[in-house]
């Protein structure tokens, strides 16, 4: 990869320039953020050479264009980007996967073949360019969600996009799928963090419960300290498979209530013993 | 201290043992432990000069007896420990403070004055002397809750111990006051991971979910897989608070779901902002 454009220059954005930079001799990255802060932070770190006026501008001449701005916009800006260079090929970062990949359809077939929506698993509770940092990636899990007609170079220069940023596993889904799958094993986590952050700080003595705590609690803070417009977007656009989790995690936790009410320790135990060997295996 | 008793040597009386011959020259430290593999292995890497056959035994000639037992066993313990020796300080490190409170009221005076209950707030999800090491209490919060006629002497002797193994703050308060706070800023948090955990586990395609997972559920499932015995004795042990706490949770889990299944992103994005600002505080 000669030229790479990233579209977003923030936590995911600024990570993905950072690590291109310095493990891609001579790749040249053009940046685009609507956050003049973060572009001038990225130009200046030398995350990226240039900062382009629109993600157009930045993708013309790149063969790689990263997407890392929030999931709604992703659909719109992959066709404005495959119609203002014919060959560049297209990928994303987001959260959830069936917006771009429902845009991506409405798309004529040989914008669509070049689009490779993709998630890499990585993050943290922190945003904008100045919590980004090079390792952000290694090591990590990749979700890729190409359409079946996705041309099969596009998504081997995505794999190898994220190989050389250090992935660990590449796993191919379908984008409905991944989106199921995530509202369990990441957005449900989020909203119960936030829902117990809100429980303790809401307390009279929420202050001295904090200073009390220990891993468990700020385990749970720190998460709960995400971006809160990113997560309010995620929660909206997963709102289907998001209200059968939380209606999963509704019913275990009736059921745990009634077991300590009840003050009956064996199946609590049991319970307890069960869950434990799951979450160790 | 020359001569300090131990009675329990998993992960976190094991640690306390580890720190003190690290932290005071010449101690000696008397062990003692219902699992014979935990004795072995404090006395093998010479966490503990001796091996005691009770808890009495352990504490005679001590200055200093650590109860790190699980909580139901401590009230007794330090009844029988206070009258094998008529000079020995005792304390113990469970998350709870009331049992063993109530147990020391029904002593004699003289033997009641002695007891300092403490509850370093430290800890793993690992237990057994295997997981035990000697930085577990660096920078750590002791909560101590002596009773009002509690010695001076037994107090400031409690707190020149917890801060030789290197806890930054001291906090004293009563022992019913301490229970209802920690069933907020402990107890809460490792039920909702272990609900969380049974949620994510229990779904049908729960292993796919846990292979895709990072930070947020991760941390849940690590904190899910402590110890399932001396978590049931807890939520026993503390069940009034906790179910108050688990009923505060539940209120503003319903109140989250609502917002979601409606759709309605305005009071979602002023949750999530409100929480975010107080857990970052």
């Amino acid at each position: 990869m000669k030229r790479v454009a990233i579209v977003g220059l923030g936590l995911i954005g600024g990570s993905v320039a950072l690590a291109l930079k310095q493990l891609q001799t001579g790749v040249q990255v053009i940046g685009c953020s609507e956050s003049a802060k973060d572009a001038d932070a990225a130009l200046n770190s030398g995350a990226i050479d240039e900062v382009a006026d629109s993600p157009a501008a930045a993708a013309q001449g790149a063969e790689l264009a990263v997407l890392a701005t929030p999931p709604a916009t992703l659909g719109e800006l992959a066709g404005e980007i495959c119609a203002a260079d014919e060959a560049v090929i297209v990928t994303d970062t987001g959260s959830l996967k069936l917006p771009i990949a429902e845009a991506a359809q409405a798309l004529p077939e040989e914008c669509r073949r070049r689009i490779v929506p993709g998630h890499p698993i990585a993050g943290t509770e922190h945003s904008g360019f100045a919590a980004a940092f090079a390792e952000l990636y290694r090591d990590c899990t990749v979700a890729l969600t190409p359409a079946e007609d996705a041309s099969d170079e596009a998504v081997a220069l995505v794999q190898q996009f994220w190989r050389l940023l250090g992935a660990s596993c590449l796993v191919t889904m379908d984008a409905a799928e991944h989106d199921a799958l995530f509202a369990w094993s990441s957005h449900l986590p989020h909203l119960v963090a936030w829902a117990l952050a809100a429980t303790v700080t809401g307390n009279d003595r929420g202050e001295e419960m904090m200073q009390l705590s220990a891993g468990g609690l700020r385990d749970f803070t720190r998460i709960a300290s995400s971006d809160p417009v990113l997560w309010s977007e995620i929660v909206h656009l997963n709102r289907d498979n998001l209200h059968e989790a939380m209606a999963g995690f509704a019913a275990i936790w009736q059921q745990l209530t009634r077991q300590v009410a009840a003050d009956d320790e064996a199946p609590l135990k049991r319970f307890l013993r069960n869950t434990s060997r799951a979450a160790r295996s």
